[in-house]
C-alpha cells in the first residue's frame, strides 16, 4: 500500500528523512560530548522512541507522568527525565512505583514539590532523582535567581529519599550560560552535586556546544521539523518527515482554497509569515498561504500561486508545530518513498495526567 | 466518589447545568416553531446526544463522516446533517452505507462534490439528501450569491440519487436573511424544493427567530458554555457546565502561579480579553488572568487578585471554546453537585475522516 491510497486527512512519516534527522543530532551531540535526552512530547509512540535509544541516546523526556509511564510499561524501561512539578498523591505515587522500575529524575522550583517527593519516596521506599528548574527567559516555571536554586538545592539534598541530581531550563539559548555557569558555581562552593546541567529546546539545540557546561539536551522535534523549523532553515522541506497529508474540499473563491485539514487535524499553532499567520507549509503549492482554519477546515489563500489547486487535490502540509499535531492523531502512517510500511499508535496522547 | 478525589487535569461536566441548558435551548427553538439539530462536535458523546434527543431534538449534527458513523453505530439511527463537502471513495462509500442505515444530509458548494454524491449514491442504490452551502460571511465556504445556489440546486435536483433539500449557512446571524431570502425566492421560482433551511452557531442562536425563514438551526456550545459565552452574556458562571479541574504547580513569582493545563488541556483557543487575551475563566478566581499557556503548562497573571492561590490549590477553569478542548480528552466525568455519576467516553474525539 502507498500513503496516495490513503483517505485524508492522515498523519505520516518519511521514515528515510526521519532516520536522517535521528542520525544528523545524533552525530552532532555525541561530537560535543553532551548526552541526547529525547523528548517523547513531539512523537508520542514507542516507535520512534525505541529508535530514539538504539541510535545513541542517552535516555528520555517525558513532561507528564502518563507519558513516561507509556514509555516504561512499553517496555522502555530507560532513564527518563521528568521535567516537571509533579504534586498530588495520586501522581506521586505513580512516580514512585515508575523510580521502582527505572532511573527516574523528576524536576522542581519549590519547597512544595521537594518535600511531596520526599514524602512520597521515602512510603515507597525508593530513591528519586530531582533537578532544580531555572527560570531561562520563558516566563514559565522555575527559580530566577541562583540563590533561590542553591536553596533548594541543599533541601534536596538534605532531604531523605531524594538524590540531588543538579540542574535544568528551558530553552537554553547561549544568553542563558552565565545564569548556568553561576548557579553551578554556588553548587559547587555549597559542596552541592551537580551531575546534570540539562539545556533543551529545538531551536537552540545546535547551538548547545555554546555552552560547554551542558552535560545533556533535551530536544522533541529535531526528528519531524516543520513548517517553523523549515524557515528559520533549520530543516529543509526534505527534512520535514512528519506531514498532513490534505485533500482540496472546496475553491470558493479564485483566490481561495479549503483543505479538509483544520485546527482539529493541523493544531492550532500558527507561526508569522510576511505580514499574516501561517498554520502549515504546503510543499506542492509553495506560494499558496495556510492563513487560518476551523476545525474542520484549513483557510489557504491561493492568490500568488500560478497554477492552483482544484477540488479533490490532495496536498502534504509540514504543520508548524508537531507537538500539538501529532497529539491530535491516534496514529501516523510510516512509511518509505510513499510505501507504507506501519502504522504506529500515538499511545502517548492525551497523557495529560 | 466526589469530583474533589479525581486527579487533575481532568474534565468535568455539571450534569444540572448541562440540562438546564437543553431545556432552555429546546423550550426556545420549540417556541419558534424552528427544529433543534445540536452539532454534536462539541461533546463527541452517545450520553449527551442521545439526551439531545430525548430533549426533543430534531435530529444530529456532525461535521465529519466518522462524528456521524459514531453516532450511528452507537445506536443512534436519528436524522443526521453532514453539513460539509465530502469527497473521494473511501468517505463517500462510508456515508452511503450510513445513508442505507438513517437519514442523511450532506452539503456541498459545488458541481464536483454534488456529482460524487450523485456516482456514489447510484452505486450503493439509495437517496441521499443534499443541501446548498451559502458563504455567510465566514468566508470559508459556500456559494456567494443566489444564482450560484440555483445552479447548484438544479444540479442537485437533477442528478439520480441525489434530494434536494434546500439550503444551508454558518454562521447565520439576522444580517444573513436577505441572502437566505434571495435564494429561496430564486429556488421557488425554478420550481426546486427547498424544506430545509438551516442557520448555525450558538452565538446568534437565540436570535434565531429574527430569520423567520429558518426551519432548523445547528448549534454545539449551548450545553456547555465556555468563558466566551460566559463574557457575551450568553451563560452564567454556574449555566458553563463543563470544565477543567486543575491544580497549581507553580508560584515562581509573586504575580504568576502555573496550572497543570496547558493547551494539550484547554485547548489553544484564546479570546481577547482586555489588553490580552484569556485561555480560560478561574472561578474561584474571577481576578486572575489566564493569559497563555505552553502545552502542558498554564500561564496565570495572579497580580489583580487579592488572595492569591497557592501550590497545590485545585480550581475550575471555564475553557473558552470548548469544542477542541473536549476533543483534547479520552472522557467526561459526569457529575451532580460534585459527586460522580458517570465517565463518559468522548468515543467520537479525534474523527478527522
Amino acid at each position: 500500500m502507498y500513503i496516495d491510497d490513503l483517505d485524508t486527512p492522515v498523519l505520516v512519516i518519511d521514515l528515510d528523512a526521519l532516520e536522517h534527522n535521528l542520525e544528523r543530532y545524533q552525530r552532532y551531540f555525541d561530537s560535543h560530548g553532551i548526552g541526547l535526552r529525547p523528548h517523547i512530547k513531539t512523537h508520542k509512540t514507542l516507535a520512534i522512541a525505541a529508535r530514539q535509544l538504539a541510535g545513541g541516546a542517552a535516555g528520555l523526556t517525558c513532561q507528564k507522568v502518563g507519558e513516561a509511564e507509556t514509555m516504561v510499561w512499553g517496555g522502555l524501561q530507560t532513564d527518563i527525565m521528568i521535567p516537571y512539578n509533579i504534586l498530588g498523591k495520586p501522581k506521586l505515587d505513580r512516580l514512585m512505583a515508575l523510580a521502582r522500575q527505572t532511573r527516574i529524575t523528576a524536576s522542581a522550583d519549590s519547597a512544595h514539590t521537594v518535600r511531596g517527593y520526599s514524602t512520597a519516596a521515602l512510603e515507597w521506599g525508593v530513591t528519586l532523582g530531582v533537578v532544580v528548574e531555572l527560570e531561562c527567559g520563558h516566563n514559565r516555571t522555575g527559580v530566577a535567581t541562583a540563590a533561590d536554586a542553591l536553596a533548594l538545592g541543599k533541601l534536596i539534598d538534605s532531604l531523605p529519599g531524594l538524590e540531588l541530581r543538579g540542574i535544568m531550563g528551558f530553552p537554553t539559548p547561549p544568553a542563558v550560560r552565565p545564569f548556568l555557569q553561576e548557579t553551578i558555581h554556588a553548587f559547587e562552593r555549597a559542596g552541592l552535586p551537580c551531575p546534570i546541567v540539562s539545556g533543551g529546546g529545538t531551536p537552540y539545540a545546535l547551538e548547545a556546544h555554546l555552552i560547554p557546561e551542558l552535560t545533556e539536551y533535551r530536544v522533541g522535534e529535531y526528528i519531524v521539523g516543520g513548517e517553523g523549523h523549515l524557515r528559520a532553515g533549520r530543516h529543509t522541506v526534505e527534512e520535514c518527515a512528519l506531514r498532513v497529508l490534505a485533500t482540496v474540499v472546496s475553491r470558493p473563491t479564485e483566490g481561495r482554497a479549503i483543505l479538509d485539514s483544520g485546527s482539529k487535524t493541523m493544531s492550532a499553532s500558527t507561526i508569522p509569515v510576511g505580514d499574516g499567520q501561517s498554520m502549515g507549509f504546503i510543499v506542492e503549492y509553495p506560494d499558496a498561504r495556510f492563513y487560518g482554519a476551523s476545525e474542520e477546515h484549513g483557510h489557504v489563500d491561493v492568490t500568488a500561486c500560478v497554477r492552483k489547486p482544484q477540488i479533490g487535490e490532495r496536498v502534504q502540509v509540514l504543520p508548524v508545530h508537531l507537538c500539538p499535531c501529532v497529539n491530535e492523531h491516534n496514529e501516523i502512517v510510516a512509511h518509505r518513498a510513499g510505501r507504507v510500511e506501519a502504522v504506529w499508535p500515538v499511545l502517548a496522547r492525551g497523557k495529560v495526567r
